[in-house]
C-alpha cells in the first residue's frame, strides 16, 4: 500500500468510518446484503448486493447527511441547515434535520423527479429550485447561507458526509468479508471516497472500482490526469451522477485509494434496473443501478475472455431507489419491447 | 388465553418455531424490517414492514421448504422430493433440494407466471404442469410420489413447513417487540399458522390478523364456522392465495390462535403494490402485497372513524415479490392512469 499522508490529511479514514458507524447505529437501516443465484448466473459473476435503495429516504445519502448534522453544535442546528442536491441528498438532509430538530432548506434542480420533490415536501423542508443549465447551485446555497445564517451541508464535500457514506462498505465487509472487488457509483465522489478509504484501511487486498455514466466521467479523467479535470457533464438517465468535477475534499481520497473508474451507457443501466426488478425484487433508480450495469456491459474487465465468468466475488453497491413510476415504467417497458440482448449472459 | 391442547397436538408451537429459526440461521436471509414515514402517512397507521419479498427465491416459502427438507433422512433426500405450488413453494423447494443434494420434482399450474417458471428451471428441478380447473394437484403429486418413490413436501400442510414459516414472526418481533397487531397473508394457512402460534406463545397481547383475497375466503368462512368450509375460490390477481380450503394441519392452529381474517379486493392490492414501489422500493407480487392492502381498504377496522389514524403499531408481512414485468407494469400503469383515490389517506 502507498503512504497514507493524503487520507489522514483529509480525515477520511478507516477509524473515521468506524466512529460514524457507531453514531449511526439504530438510526440508519442496516440494509441487507442480497444474493441471487439467478442474478449471478445472468451477470456471469458471483455477486453480493448491498441494497441501499432500502435505506431510510431510499438512498445511501441519509448516512452522510445525518452523520454531518449529528456533529453540528446545538446553536448551528437551531439556526438551520441548507444543502443542494439532485434529490436524494435533499431528502436525506430534510429527514436528518427533522430528527435533530433543525430547520432545513434544500436547493434542488427545477427538473427534479416528482417522487423526490413530494418526499422532501412531506419532511417539512423549505424547497428552493434552481435551473440546472443556467445557475450555479453552489452560489444559490452560499447566498441562502449568508442571508439566513444557515449551515451548509454538502452532498459530498464534507469529511463527516464521506465517512458516514463509508459505513456502506463497513457493513458490506462485515457481512461478506470474502469479496474480492467492490463496485460503487461515483457522482460527487463522497460514497466512493468513504468506501475506498475504509476498504483499503481494513481489507487492502479488496479492489474498489468506481462507476460513472458515459460522458459524465469527471472522476475517471481526474484519476487519469491525477488532478481535478472538470467537464461539461453529458446527459444521462443517471440524474444523480451528472457532476462536473469531483468534490475537492473527495478527490485526494479517490486519487489515493480508488483502483479504477469505469463508465457505462444508459442501456446497460436500464438492463441493470430490469435485473434488479426480476431477481432482487428491488426498485433501483438509474444512478442506483449503475454499479450492477458495469458488470453487464463488460466495463469491468473479466480475467479471461469478455463475456465469460468474472473471477472472484463481487460486492455491488446499489445506492438508491428514488425513481418516478413514469420513468421506471417506461424504461423497463421499452427494454422488454426491444427484447434487448442480455449482455454477458452465459448459456 | 384459551387452553393450548390443540396447538400442542399439531406440534406448531413457539418452541418449534425457535428450533426452526436455529436450523435456518445462515441459510435464509434475515429480511429487513422497513419503515417509511411516507408510507405510514399514506396508510394512516404506524407501520413496520417485514420484507419477505427479499427472501431467497423471492418469498417466505423458502423458510418452510428448507426446514422440512432439513429434517428428512439422508435416504429420503437421496430418493428425491416432490411438491405442488402456484410457484413460490416450487422455487423454494427446488432451491432447498439443490442445497441439500436431493432431486426435486415440482408440480405447477399450467398458467404459472413466466418469471416463476424460469426461476424453477434455473434451479434444476423437474417441472410437471397440471390444469388448475380440471385436475387435482394433490392427486398429481400423490401419483408421482407413488410412481417414483418421492417424499411429498406440502406447501403448507406440514408442521415443519409451518414452524419454518413462523420464523417470519419471530424475526419481526425481535426487531419490533412493540407491535400491537401483525397482518399476514392467508393462502393454505401455513404462514399464518406458524406466525400466530409463535406470536401467541410469546407475545399473547399482540393481535394476529389474516388477510385473504375477496372471494377466496375459505379460511375466513372456516374460522366463522369453526370447521373447514371449502369453497370454489374466485378469481383474484393474488394467484398465490387462491385456495379452496385451509390446510388440514393448519386449520386447528388458525382456529385456536388467529384473531380474525379479513378480505380485500384487487384494487386495494394494486394500490398496495404501488405504495411498495413508491415508498419502500420493493417489488411485491399481488399475494405479497395483500396485508398492506388490508390497511388501505379499511378491512382492518380503525379504533374510531374509518379513514382516521389506526391506533397502535402495525407489523405487516409482505410475503413475496415474484411477479412478471408484464403483470406488474400493467397493474401499476393502470392504477396511475386511473388516478385512483388514495384510500384512507389523511390530509
Amino acid at each position: 500500500m502507498r503512504a497514507t499522508a493524503e487520507h489522514t490529511a483529509t480525515g477520511v479514514t478507516g477509524s473515521g468510518v468506524r466512529q460514524a458507524a457507531a453514531r449511526l447505529a439504530g438510526v440508519v437501516v442496516r440494509t441487507p446484503l442480497l444474493t441471487s443465484a439467478g442474478l449471478s448466473s445472468a451477470v456471469g459473476a458471483d455477486l453480493v448486493v448491498k441494497a441501499e435503495c432500502l435505506q431510510v429516504t431510499g438512498a445511501f445519502k441519509f448516512r452522510g447527511a445525518y452523520h454531518h448534522l449529528s456533529r453540528l453544535s446545538p446553536e448551528d442546528l437551531a439556526r438551520g441547515v441548507v444543502g443542494a442536491s439532485s434529490g436524494n441528498h435533499a431528502q436525506a438532509l430534510a429527514l436528518a434535520a427533522q430528527l435533530l430538530g433543525a430547520p432545513a432548506t434544500v436547493v434542488v434542480p427545477a427538473d427534479i423527479p416528482e417522487v423526490k420533490l413530494a418526499a422532501i415536501d412531506r419532511l417539512g423542508a423549505d424547497v428552493v429550485t434552481y435551473e440546472r443549465d443556467s445557475q450555479d447551485r453552489d452560489q444559490v446555497v452560499a447566498a441562502l447561507s449568508a442571508e439566513r445564517g444557515l449551515c451548509v451541508v454538502p452532498s459530498a464535500n464534507s469529511v463527516a458526509v464521506m465517512v458516514g457514506a463509508g459505513t456502506v462498505a463497513l457493513e458490506l465487509l462485515q457481512d461478506a468479508p470474502d469479496v474480492d472487488t467492490i463496485l460503487v457509483p461515483v457522482g460527487g465522489g463522497g460514497l466512493a471516497a468513504g468506501c475506498a478509504a475504509f476498504v483499503k484501511a481494513t481489507h487492502p487486498r479488496v479492489r474498489v472500482i468506481g462507476v460513472e455514466p458515459y460522458g459524465c466521467n469527471d472522476t475517471q479523467l481526474s484519476l487519469h490526469a491525477k488532478h481535478s479535470t472538470p467537464i461539461a457533464a453529458a446527459s444521462s438517465i443517471a440524474d444523480g451522477l451528472r457532476h462536473n468535477a469531483p468534490a475537492p475534499l473527495a478527490l485526494p481520497v479517490l486519487l489515493h485509494y480508488l483502483d479504477d473508474v469505469v463508465t457505462v451507457h444508459d442501456d446497460a443501466i436500464t438492463e441493470a434496473m430490469a435485473l434488479g426488478f426480476e431477481h432482487l425484487k428491488v426498485v433501483l433508480e438509474p444512478s442506483g443501478a449503475i454499479a450492477l450495469a458495469a458488470l453487464l456491459s463488460g466495463a469491468v474487465a473479466a480475467s479471461s475472455t469478455p463475456g465469460t465468468h468474472l473471477d472472484g466475488r463481487m460486492g455491488v453497491v446499489l445506492s438508491g431507489g428514488n425513481v418516478d413510476w413514469a420513468t421506471f415504467g417506461s424504461l423497463i417497458t421499452r427494454r422488454h419491447e426491444r427484447g434487448l440482448p442480455r449482455l454477458h449472459r452465459p448459456g
